[in-house]
């Protein structure tokens, strides 16, 4: 455990403060990183995303012959006082029936955790009590905020090399949509998706929340400032382990459309506060693409999921496990004796 | 081992025999895996295209609830007489070269194969005698065809539960262009591409040779025939594993553009020789995209690997594991009392 990253966040200026010297990637592992990549036997560029992946990570980790022995992949839940305006297809106990699920080993994640090797951590966010509905006024305190991104700071494994974060919570891609419009502009429309599956009228009414809420929080602060007037617990959670990695030089891959959301409160706070977030795949919830072209962030995966829990996240770690075993795992065309053209 | 699957072949009708009974997947283990995809605990189609991988996966194995336990990856290698042709940016030796990588362990597929869990196996065929110059006659005879085809036959192991087939050639490129046009249609510049690295004069003297190919035998006769007279032994052999692979109700995740052409080869011979196939990724080789589209498969992935080696084969492992382990690891809405809307 690295102490100095043991905070206590109780403003959100704190947070703001942490966000101003956030590490670097290691330049003299990336520059090694290269240099072993072009002397590995396949035709130069021949692995494609796959050394850029590794190249990267290796400079995060900070060292050129890096390896993934132990991602950690961490579900936040909460609920959503806009959930009351059914904005869901699911009813708002879903959210709870949910974490007992993950919790029990029956959900979509778990396998996906058991698959590629991943530790898998569920944190439910006083579900009892959910957010308030952010068309009359802030969502969270700045104290429930603040308690929030604590959650996801703490929760983060510093003996992690990978993270993968993603979240449940009924309402929560209403409160996404509302957090893209607010920071990255555009309609409501452009932002507002089908979620767990709302069509025709429901989807309108939808469409209107969100517009609702950005109407009355837009132009009142920085990405923490949204986050806490329209985002939700789970999301607030994700947003500190994601800062939490960074400072723990662990890479991140960021799930779906509500993780990037959440990624996006930093992002837009902090130019480059996602340097060391790939985006694990593109969701079928449909403004990701533009949230996803927003950060400059180019998708690993693009399956037409939709799920969350970090589903997505979960099965972009094969490709990059891939991408740094070919890396560190490889010969040189001298230790194999293959002629190099 | 299925007796009935042992089978020799010294004639291309003994192929073309066979091809025409080929067994389909089970519909009652298609049907039982929709259905038990319904009530899994996620909205529905949440998981997109991972829940068609594991229904069609589930109807090839025959089980409403399928697992992969041994996956087999094989890498067939083989020289080609059109290589003195320069048509490559690394000399012919290299095949040879990149065997005992292969076989020590350096290359990428051996990573990969390692990240996945897959046995990996690696046939040479008769390295010492390159097929001859296709622009001069057949690139092989039909003995040399029918064995290669039969090693192929013989490598997939009957244990497995999931084949991927790769190849490594100096020139093959060349030669899945060259069956690309011929069976396919189109120019050879639509069909020809940088491969290892060629560029400038080099790629139009390698257009010219694929042109030149499909001049000497276009119209003769079905997908064998093209694979016989443009094709290479690490062709026919990956034709083989994935004709064997059917027999024994074994699906198949094809690598990148010359295994794709070796499937294309069975595929024109024999509509629906291919239904137990997926395409693992579309590589960086220009016309690989053209040669899916004709044959109607979408990749799982598309990082920019142009490698060959199986290489994108593999990391498409990684999807369907994860697809079929939701699929049968998953709790279903009654079971986890979960309300499902």
């Amino acid at each position: 455990m690295n102490n100095s990253t043991n905070i206590t966040f109780t403003k959100l200026d704190h947070v703001r403060e942490l966000m101003q010297t956030l590490p670097a990637s290691n330049a003299a592992a990336v520059e090694g990183a290269q240099a072993r990549n072009s002397q590995l036997t396949k035709p130069p560029g021949a692995l494609g995303r796959l050394e850029d992946l590794a190249i990267w990570y290796a400079g995060w980790r900070g060292t050129d012959r890096p390896v993934i022995n132990a991602p950690q992949i961490i579900v936040f839940a909460g609920n959503h006082g806009i959930a009351a305006k059914g904005v869901s297809a699911f009813p708002p106990e879903v959210t709870e029936q949910m974490v007992m699920n993950f919790q029990h080993g029956g959900a979509a994640i778990n396998q996906l955790a058991k698959t590629f090797g991943a530790k898998m951590n569920v944190h439910a966010l006083s579900l009892e009590t959910p957010t308030a509905d952010f068309t009359q006024g802030p969502a969270m305190t700045e104290a429930d905020v603040c308690a929030a991104i604590q959650t996801g700071w703490d929760a983060v494994d510093s003996n992690a090399d990978l993270l993968v974060t993603g979240e449940m919570g009924i309402g929560n891609t209403t409160s996404a949509a509302a957090l893209g419009m607010a920071l990255l502009g555009g309609d409501a429309v452009d932002w507002t998706g089908r979620g767990t599956g709302v069509e025709g009228a429901a989807l309108q009414a939808k469409t209107e929340v969100v517009a609702a809420g950005v109407a009355l929080h837009a132009s009142k602060g920085d990405g923490l400032d949204a986050l806490a007037a329209l985002g939700g617990r789970e999301l607030a959670a994700m947003a500190g382990a994601i800062l939490r990695a960074r400072v723990l030089s662990i890479p991140v891959i960021l799930d779906g459309f509500i993780c990037t959301a959440a990624a996006a409160c930093l992002h837009v706070t902090q130019n480059g506060a996602l340097d060391h977030a790939v985006a694990g795949h593109q969701s079928n919830e449909q403004a990701h693409e533009r949230m996803l072209v927003a950060l400059n962030k180019q998708p690993l995966l693009q399956l037409g999921l939709r799920l969350g829990e970090a589903s997505g996240g979960a099965l972009a770690i094969g490709i990059l496990q891939g991408a740094v075993a070919c890396h560190t795992g490889m010969s040189t065309f001298a230790e194999a004796g293959v002629s190099d053209s």
